[in-house]
């Protein structure tokens, strides 16, 4: 493999214990292949996206791609940063998942809003789970972004468990604070078309403070990456870096 | 026009002073007359992205759109906001572009790295513009994001004027701090590959401090939309809300 290269850092769902072995399918078995060029003996890295981290061995990488798990680790489980979300628009939740996973968002939750659906949600589940597995692969994550089924709001604001910061992106709220709340972090983001007064209502008797993310009107999709761009770049303590 | 919706945001460069008229083009005409379905009387609003911001009145919206200048204010320029990025992967300048204008950022100034270089950037820059104009309209600002030519990481630190704040993104680097520079803010994103240590250097000589803006491993483009997001979301203090 090139010199300079973090090893690879795949996405294997079950990964079996230290000691065995494994046949990479056809994606990952291609990646380590042809796009690491990894050869027998080589290293890489495995995660099954919930906070197990493996190290295997190449011991095949012609034909059958085979590994074999020399070691393996478990991260803590990170407290819920949770994103609550409105539909955007067309097709602009492809890149806000690939974002949100990128920042360490452990849930994405769509909301089914007054003046907007997820009509689109059912037929698209499939590729956003695709994306967020890339963004994993991408920043080398252990925890893989949950993507879960639409609910309505005034249903997932009862869901959310006691404790916990609530947020909702609003242009006429108070500043963005720099805390990594203990019990979780949820942030409702309006569909392209708002929360409805209704719905506003619902957040504020919900516990959900007006946050402001710009000084100009935010796209759905922008606000929500945002959001979670503003909680890493302002963890305190900074994680060690990955 | 709908009641609850904001007046029409119009993008018009080289606009008239108050008391002229003119006759609105293929966009503009569909969007004032399909869109916005406004009828002689209705009051729009337009920029030329240089600051001046105009009231108009619809004259005629059918077949021929034609407006008046009613009244034009002259918003102040803000201070630079500057974004130099190395090139990211594939197609993913578009929505960089677009975020980075709806969060305010006054230029975005390509680089030309010593990994990677802004070749597919002639072929783009049109596409590039547009996105920005678009971006300018659904955001309502006064101010059109600049896309400068491509040049080489030494020749931008060179041409930037004494004062202001100076960004690198670097996972190893420091938190991110909330103040306003006077005199400027410019953050040096690094292309998909990333600076080289040369570059790293001249950077460091050059007075860029590493930032931090995530525990993992960020793409080019999230690096340049959470660093803008960053510093609209902890302005302080607030500017008002649009």
């Amino acid at each position: 493999m090139p010199a300079e290269a973090a090893p690879a850092w795949l996405w294997l769902p079950e990964l079996p214990n230290p000691g065995s072995e494994r046949v990479l399918g056809g994606d990952d078995a291609h990646y380590v292949s042809r796009v690491c060029r990894a050869e027998p003996g080589d290293r890489l890295l495995a995660t099954d996206g919930e906070g197990m981290v493996a190290t295997l061995e190449v011991l095949a990488a012609r034909g059958e791609v085979r590994v074999a798990v020399v070691s393996s680790r478990r991260e803590p489980a990170p407290a819920p940063v949770v994103v609550g979300c409105g539909a955007p628009e067309r097709d602009r939740a492809d890149w806000m998942i690939e974002k949100l996973a990128e920042l360490s968002v452990t849930d994405f939750q769509p909301l089914e809003c007054e003046r907007s659906g997820w009509e689109r949600f059912a037929g698209r589940a499939d590729r956003l789970r695709r994306l967020a597995v890339a963004a994993l692969r991408q920043s080398r994550q252990a925890w893989l972004l949950r993507i879960r089924e639409p609910v309505a709001l005034s249903g997932w604001i009862d869901s959310i468990p006691a404790g916990g910061r609530r947020s909702v992106a609003d242009p006429d709220g108070g500043s963005f604070a720099a805390t990594d709340p203990e019990g979780g972090d949820y942030a409702a983001i309006g569909p392209s078309s708002g929360f409805s007064p209704a719905e506003k209502q619902l957040l504020a008797g919900g516990g959900f403070h007006p946050v402001r993310l710009a000084s100009g009107r935010l796209r759905t999709e922008t606000a929500a990456v945002v959001w979670a761009g503003c909680r890493e770049a302002l963890r305190n303590p900074p994680a060690a870096s990955g």
